[in-house]
């Protein structure tokens, strides 16, 4: 049996959920792995705040200095959150020799690269199960099970409360506006939402991805990145009756020595797996050279997934499992180059709402032809009673982003369409 | 870098997808992983047949003591399959101190304690991501990123050559015997299909997965086991009408103390996750009590999907980390006991060829009423025009299997339906 004590620090909903299995499930699970996990201090500024798992006074502390200058703690749970205070207080414990599970994207995806080299060179490791689609083993996946494979790809629904509201819009038939609030009601949207609407905590959980899966290193702000709030109803009403579901995706897909990277709201085909995912559940698909596609789906977040990943995580370090795993991650070094935005080719869904009399679809036909876009259908719709406009659907072949866009800007200004007009990018 | 000899016995399709692994990503793989994989050895009996990949002749031997004697070999990939002669073969690998890697999933599941046992005794383990699905990460996912959950279920879509059955004739309308012989012609069956048809071969990766996952050690005669070959297109259409697909699943379901562990085709709602997996495909849906549904999904066999897993236990033996997951494996520790068939209970599909007369209905239902089945939904079809007999779907509430088998056989001996009745089990 292998005896390991821990620490908590940040003692919030997740953090919780890690003193709750860890309090009342020491046993079964050292029966079961092996590793003896002993909590020995649970660190929070604010102890007073009531949660819904107690734990006993002796334990707790304000001080991280209780965990830095204990030695019989050799793994920390940093359940904190946010980056900049967080960033220091990660760098404090490797320093002092702990090895560190985390749940915080947001701190590996912007400073993953200095953390991971850091603990190299103290000789620790970081484990981050818990970062990316709470209980689902993604990480494991990448880093292990898919590990003989080249990743030709990773496409993933991997924010529960965008696909929340992308799933009511579509059942419900209401707008973003109208779903956005019912996942407030329901606590799955936070007050501010933007994080997660926007596609900011996607790319969070791309960055981590890709790292993990294909040794890409590149800076955040380079991954493009738009979320749903511009997505209508009408777009997701179209995209049914062309037999696809609007998701919100982030995808990381290498082609030839670059990587394809961006988190944006797209087209998939209702046959697909990444379709079927509702609500705030989770999808990732991966592609690897060998063991083809490969989809693993479960709760995205919540107190006891997301502890679920750091508990294992934490039995992981204990067994010395871990350190074995994420020695490699230091060093990125298949040097893929980050492939810019203009080259990405992908379908599109194009809609205008284009003035209803003869010649206009010809003029924007036109248009795409002259960049080379070739149209797979067309779809017109009714006009509104009140409207001049009828909505015009179009589905492109394959296309160049950098075309696409210059076409779709060429269009807008022809005098027959009702600008700006939308584009949504496919995926197959 | 770790460098580690590795061995090959037997040279069949596997074989062959993970010598071309070995032998042409070496570099890569070592640069991924931190694992320098090294070939020293491929054994088969037969070395003449044509391969599609083909090794240096001065690797190959018909001598298993080339890789017993050779020191350089530390871990051996078992890929000759079967159990009769494969058993002492691998007790051999295991007595000269090789660690071993197995896709061979009958060998597992019917002397896996004694294969288990033996490898603590003599200080090494083996890993057998490849023997369940493939190339999906499944073994991983319960043995260490799910470890920190009790796993209340585990239901699987994992024969992919079934699953290909039943998805023609549900899509194609036609026979049983119709789709298995495409099946045959396509190459997913074998011209003796009953291993996979007859669900030997799921109940084979079931008592891997109840191993792995919930620690539970049983003979395999004692997993009920029922195939497709009985499935009637009619029933997969009156499911269809209902909203559910039939599937082959394996089954294993804590209750209690107890674990259920059962092969059958059932009727899965075709809103859940299993009823997507089409064709050749698997899928595994596991529930955990922290983490709650995780769905595994890809394909199931096929050389280089196979390969794939190999591969990623060699590196994990590589590194050191698989014989640290599957310590624990030598004993299972948990205490649970099969729970006999009779006390299964779950929904029921029940088909009777009933006569088109007065009375009948009230008939059927009053036995299932003595019975203490609850009828949720009765559906009764049109008469075929040469037929006096109708036939009458029923689906029932949760129900004691005990109770429904009487209630079936009492209703076949009233005179009024022509047996004997279908019934198949239903999975929410």
């Amino acid at each position: 049996m292998k005896h390991c004590g821990v620490a908590v620090v940040g003692w919030g909903t997740v953090g919780t959920g890690v003193c709750r299995m860890l309090l009342t499930k020491r046993e079964e699970l050292a029966q079961r792995t092996g590793a003896d996990l002993l909590l020995r201090r649970v660190v929070d500024v604010d102890l007073e705040r009531p949660r819904t798992f107690p734990v006993p006074a002796k334990l707790l502390s304000r001080r991280l200095e209780d965990v830095l200058d204990d030695p019989k703690v050799e793994v920390v749970a940093e359940l904190v959150g946010g980056v900049e205070e967080t960033y220091p207080l990660v760098l404090r414990l490797l320093e002092a020799g702990k090895h560190v599970v985390t749940a915080n994207k947001a701190l590996l995806a912007t400073r993953g690269r200095e953390l991971f080299a850091r603990a190299t060179g103290r000789g620790v490791a970081i484990a981050f199960e818990a970062s990316t689609a709470g209980g689902v083993p993604i990480i494991r996946a990448l880093a292990e099970g898919l590990v003989a494979n080249r990743i030709e790809s990773i496409v993933g629904v991997v924010n529960g409360t965008a696909n929340f509201v992308l799933t009511q819009m579509a059942r419900n038939n209401v707008s973003y506006a109208e779903a956005l609030a019912e996942a407030q009601r329901q606590g799955y949207a936070e007050r501010d939402p933007t994080l997660d609407v926007e596609g900011i905590d996607s790319a969070h959980k791309l960055a981590i991805l890709a790292r993990t899966g294909m040794g890409v290193e590149f800076d955040l702000a380079s991954i493009p990145c738009q979320g749903i709030s511009s997505v209508e109803l009408c777009d997701l009403q179209y995209a049914w009756e062309l037999g696809y579901s609007i998701k919100l995706l982030a995808v990381a897909r290498r082609v030839g020595d670059e990587v394809e990277l961006r988190v944006h709201p797209a087209l998939v085909p209702r046959r697909h797996p990444l379709a079927w995912v509702d609500g705030v559940f989770n999808a990732i698909c991966i592609r690897g050279d060998a063991v083809g596609d490969i989809v693993l789906y479960g709760q995205g977040a919540g107190e006891m997934p997301t502890a679920s990943a750091v508990v294992a995580d934490l039995v992981d370090m204990a067994l010395g499992r871990a350190q074995k795993t994420f020695a490699q991650l230091a060093e990125p070094a298949e040097g893929l180059r980050l492939r810019p935005t203009t080259e990405i080719e992908t379908q599109y869904y194009l809609r205008f709402e284009a003035l209803d009399r003869p010649g206009t679809l010809a003029q924007i036909a036109g248009v795409l032809g002259r960049h080379d876009i070739s149209i797979l259908s067309v779809m017109q719709k009714e006009a509104p009673a009140e409207s001049t406009f009828v909505p015009v659907v179009i589905v492109t072949h394959p296309a160049k982003e950098a075309w696409l866009s210059q076409a779709v800007k060429e269009i807008d200004q022809l005098g027959v369409v009702q600008g700006p007009s939308i584009w949504i990018r496919m995926e197959q």
